[in-house]
């Protein structure tokens, strides 16, 4: 737990020079294995490193250690009218620092870009313990290689981030929120690339199937909302801005939409706590499932008119092999978590013949266009299907990339690939 | 000339079979030597790579070849109602993909981003011939390394692009220009950041100093913008979007922050022509310039906040060495272009002495935070100053990257470094 640069230095030093393994982990909530420490050896926790260290308001910019919580460091600019866009679900635990490992999203990615669309400049410390900057504190930079990109969603094998510089946006003032039932999933994501296609970009749209709202009231025993017995799915939809003349007028261009894809009653949001609510819904389904049943869960992604076809295929498989799933997520985005539950399913049948129905459906999912992981990173758990989506070239390159950083092997070893 | 991705294989393969060395060349309007052959071996013209393959209305996408005229291709999409705003000042006659190469910017980049924030996904020829993709054409993805990131800004060094795939934006329906005239450069640059702060977000935000104004009407032989005698610098503010309200509540903004800084009566072109003509005067400085004398051009950028320091060391700079510069840019994003005038200056001052004064110059640069090239690149013309930001570890780190890519040293040889 090291609590300055220094002694992320000096560990990095020593665990390279006798070969030892460094596992870096923000606050465990990853949800791709990445911060298990599979290969034994140091387990290098970045909680101590918990400083916002400035906030630069002429800038509009950013600087802050990698333990600190999301949400706090969200907060701590809005107080100054500025905005810090990307939220996971877990922003109320995770890191900042595991944020930018997994190169995360959250519902705002929709309009506001992820991780990777805010982060200026890292703070890296080498294997070797040798401390550099991978970029500059601007907006643009057209100077050697992108070293910041390359580190973001890199997963802790590259080096260990210990300062961070993001940019930030003026905060909005408003946003407004509508859920809208629907009677056929693939209606619901039929309407998503539409509501595009209308020239709105809302702030958030994110897709619920039946299940994942029943799961969701169930988890935190709360039934205020009414589902419709057709309902197979719900849009929830936010739209952002600093007049309300304008969120008004993105609602109705978006009512005009939906209301062609056989929806039920549409639901605005009247107040905070509405939305507070609606929104607490979406953000526990994930914990729920968990809840729900021993689950797995992908994170594919394609492009977003393809998300009707995904979830199709989805069931198609489910069918085949006999899974039930829950699929929710943004669909703005194309990113769709795909949840699976083991239910009463043998054992045997889960740690094998499953592996098959996954790998099919990331074929599907590569064949559309799209690749396995929007979000949550390749880590532990999805090593094995990398071969899908890259070819052995391409793994090579990554992978002497890799060398090229960590020569002796131990950042994180064993993630990514195996 | 290769005339599709199998042919540049093709040559690629043979090259570095025979170690022969291969320079990609666009359309030649860079602005740091990146696409001279100065090792000789073969030039690799993307010219016949000039088609627009797909544009994807469904998902905002829009697939082309490198070698597509910028401003052809957003005029192609605009004629779908999309936007791809990355508008490099030579738009009219660059290739997208030299703006890869190059990651470039221009005017839209303080709103919108440069290129790196709208590329999803290269087609790749390596060094050795094999054809990858970096990506995929999808919004999110957390799936490896982030190799569409890496080719960005790689000036050509790690392989050839052969295809693109680019994320678009619905068009705003309208903007307006204003001209505000400074009666000092440093109360214009202080203005940018003021702006900024009062929660606008300007499409465009450049800076002109009088005698980039004064050479520009020259260049064109166009002097109806009238120059007070007091005025030393103009900021060229845009703001766009779709309503027309928001847009004149903007302007008002703006309006109240500028009036605080010392400036002159303010111009909003009332019609299409009028902004046509602001923005010729704005685009033309570069080659207005070169017309005046042999010039050096930098490519600094800085935190916007730290622009008025920035232009005071310039020209403190060039007091002390005795040279005449001319300073304009994208203020909005902290990119001041400096042209440097050899005027009547001797060459061994021009090819000797000269480096010592950019050296200085750089250096103050890099203590403000900055950088020394924001959208130009560092090609052939800067590599001798690289040393200024990058330590040793930062450049040996990408001499591997790029050795990973191009063991043979056969792409673009000894550029960026040398």
């Amino acid at each position: 737990m090291p609590e300055n640069t220094s002694e992320v230095s000096q560990i990095m030093a020593y665990c390279n020079q006798h070969n030892i393994a460094v596992t870096p982990r923000g606050a465990g909530t990853g949800l791709s294995g990445g911060a298990l420490a599979i290969e034994g050896g140091v387990m290098l926790s970045t909680e101590k490193l918990n400083q916002i260290l400035h906030i630069d308001e002429d800038n509009l910019q950013v600087t802050t250690e990698p333990g600190v919580i999301t949400e706090v460091l969200q907060n701590a600019v809005k107080e100054r009218g500025l905005f810090y866009p990307p939220d996971p679900a877990s922003k109320g635990s995770c890191f900042i620092g595991g944020n930018i490992a997994e190169n995360s999203g959250g519902p705002k990615a929709v309009k506001y870009g992820v991780v990777k669309d805010y982060v200026l400049n890292l703070e890296l410390v080498l294997p070797n313990g040798e401390v550099v900057w991978t970029g500059a504190n601007v907006l643009k930079n057209a100077t050697g290689y992108n070293l910041t990109q390359l580190i973001i969603g890199s997963e802790g094998t590259l080096g260990v981030v210990t300062k961070i510089v993001l940019r930030l946006i003026p905060h909005p003032k408003l946003d407004s929120l509508m859920l809208v039932p629907f009677n056929s999933i693939e209606d619901a994501a039929s309407a998503v690339s539409a509501i595009f296609k209308m020239g709105v970009i809302p702030s958030a749209m994110e897709l619920m199937e039946r299940d994942a709202i029943l799961m969701a009231q169930k988890f935190i025993n709360d039934y205020s909302l009414e589902l419709d017995d057709q309902t197979q799915a719900h849009l929830l939809i936010e739209v952002d801005g600093n007049e309300d003349a304008i969120l008004m007028s993105d609602l109705e261009k978006i009512f005009s939409v939906v209301e062609q894809f056989d929806c039920g009653e549409v639901l605005i949001a009247e107040n905070e706590a509405q939305k507070n609510n609606l929104w607490r819904l979406r953000r526990v389904v994930g914990e729920a499932v968990k809840k729900q049943s021993i689950y797995k869960e992908e994170d594919t992604v394609v492009p977003r008119a393809s998300l009707p076809e995904l979830l199709k295929k989805v069931k198609l498989i489910g069918a085949e092999y006999g899974f039930r799933s829950v699929c929710y997520g943004h669909a703005g985005d194309g990113n769709l978590h795909i949840n699976i539950l083991k239910d009463s399913l043998s054992d045997e049948f889960w740690n094998t013949t499953l592996n098959e129905a996954i790998r099919k459906l990331f074929s599907e999912v590569s064949r559309l266009g799209g690749t396995i992981s929007g979000e949550h990173g390749i880590g532990y758990v999805q090593r094995d299907f990398l071969d899908i989506v890259f070819s052995s070239t391409q793994i090579e390159l990554m992978k002497g990339i890799k060398n090229v950083f960590d020569p002796n092997g131990i950042m994180n070893p064993k993630k990514i690939w195996k």
